[in-house]
C-alpha cells in the first residue's frame, strides 16, 4: 500500500514555533502534546488520523497510557468507537490478559505492556494511535498483542515520527499503514529538520 | 456553596450493569471507565461535568496521569482550554516544576506527582478532574500543587466517588465545590449501594 508523507500542517508549523529541541536527540512538545495539550490542535489532528484511516473498517482504537491517550480518546470520539488503553503495569484487578514486553531504549530496561483479553479479541479492527514514534520497539509490542488477541491491525498513527530512529521503516517493511503527522529526519545539532524540507 | 448530590443516571445505571465489585471495596468499572472507554458515556459524561460547574469561570482544566485524561480531555475540549496532566515521575526534560507528595493507600506508599511551572501559574482558573474519588489524597496534591502556583482552584469533578472513604467530606468541609457523577455509599458484601438509593 501506498504510504506516501503529508506532513500536517498546523502540527509542523507549532512544532517549529513551540517545539524545543535538547541535547541528545530529544524534542520536547510537552507545551501542546505530552504535558499540556492544546484541544484546538488535538482535535485538527485527530480528524486527520480520521481522514488518513478512512480506507480502513475500524471498530477500536488502542493506545498505551499515559501520552497516547489524549490523541486515542479524541479519535475514538470522531469514530465513535471503544478506546483501550494497554497498561505499562498489570492491574491488581485484572483477569486474564495478554502480556508483551517492551524494551525501552530510553530507560535502558523492558517494561511489560499487557491488555484484557476482555477488551481485544478476534474479529477486532483495532486502529493503534500513539504520540510518538522512534524506534518501534512500543509498537512492536502493540503488534504482539494485536496478534495473541487474534485480532486485526488496521493501521498505527503516530503525531510525531522520529524517522532517524528507524522503527517506521520496520513497520512500513512490515506491510502496516503507518501516518505519521509529523516526520522529523534530524535533531543534530539541536536543529529541528522535517521529512521533505 | 450549596453541595447538593445528583446523581447522574447514564453513569449510575452502567455501573449497575457493568460494574463489578470485588473484595476490599474494590469497584471495578475497567471496561467503560478506565481501560477500555466507551466514547458515547465519556461525552455525556463531560457535558455533565460542564453543566455542573457552569457558575465558574475556568481555564484549564488540570488531571494526573493516566485515568483521569480522558474525562480530562474531554471536558478540555468542550470548554476549549488547555489540559495539564501532572504526572507522577519527573520527566527528565522537564524544568522548573512544582512537586507534591502523594500518599497511596492501595499501594500503601508515598509517590511525587509534579506539574511543570509553565502550564500552571497566578492567574489560572483550574478545574481538577479525575476518575475516582476516595479517601482524597491525590485530589489533597492537587490542592497543593494549585497553591504553589499561585493559582485558583475553580471546582472538582469526579467521574466515581466512595463516599466511605470520606475524601468528599475533607474537600466539601474545605469549601471546594466537588461534584461527583456518581457516589457510592458503600461496597460491603460486594453490594453497590449507591448515595440516595
Amino acid at each position: 500500500m501506498a504510504n506516501t508523507y503529508k506532513p500536517f500542517a498546523p502540527l509542523v508549523e507549532r512544532i517549529k514555533k513551540d517545539g524545543v529541541c535538547l541535547d541528545g536527540g530529544i524534542l520536547k512538545v510537552d507545551s501542546f502534546v505530552n504535558h499540556q495539550i492544546d484541544p484546538t490542535l488535538l482535535q485538527s489532528m485527530s480528524i486527520e488520523f480520521v481522514r488518513r484511516f478512512a480506507n480502513k473498517e475500524i471498530n477500536k482504537i488502542l493506545t498505551i497510557e499515559a501520552s497516547g491517550i489524549a490523541p486515542a480518546i479524541m479519535v475514538g470520539f470522531l469514530l465513535n468507537v471503544p478506546v483501550v488503553f494497554a497498561k505499562k503495569k498489570k492491574p491488581s484487578t485484572m483477569g486474564d490478559m495478554l502480556v508483551t514486553e517492551v524494551f525501552s531504549f530510553t530507560k535502558n530496561k523492558s517494561y511489560s505492556v499487557c491488555c484484557s483479553k476482555d477488551f481485544l479479541h478476534q474479529g477486532d479492527k483495532v486502529l493503534f494511535i500513539d504520540d510518538f514514534l522512534a524506534n518501534g520497539n512500543a509498537a512492536k509490542g502493540i503488534i504482539d498483542l494485536v496478534k495473541q488477541a487474534g485480532a486485526e491491525l488496521a493501521g498505527m498513527g503516530f503525531i510525531i515520527e522520529k524517522s532517524f530512529q528507524h522503527g517506521g521503516d520496520f513497520l512500513r517493511n512490515s506491510g502496516f499503514q503507518v501516518e505519521s503527522l509529523a516526520i522529523i529526519d534530524s535533531l543534530d545539532n539541536c536543529q529541528i529538520k522535517f521529512k521533505g524540507e
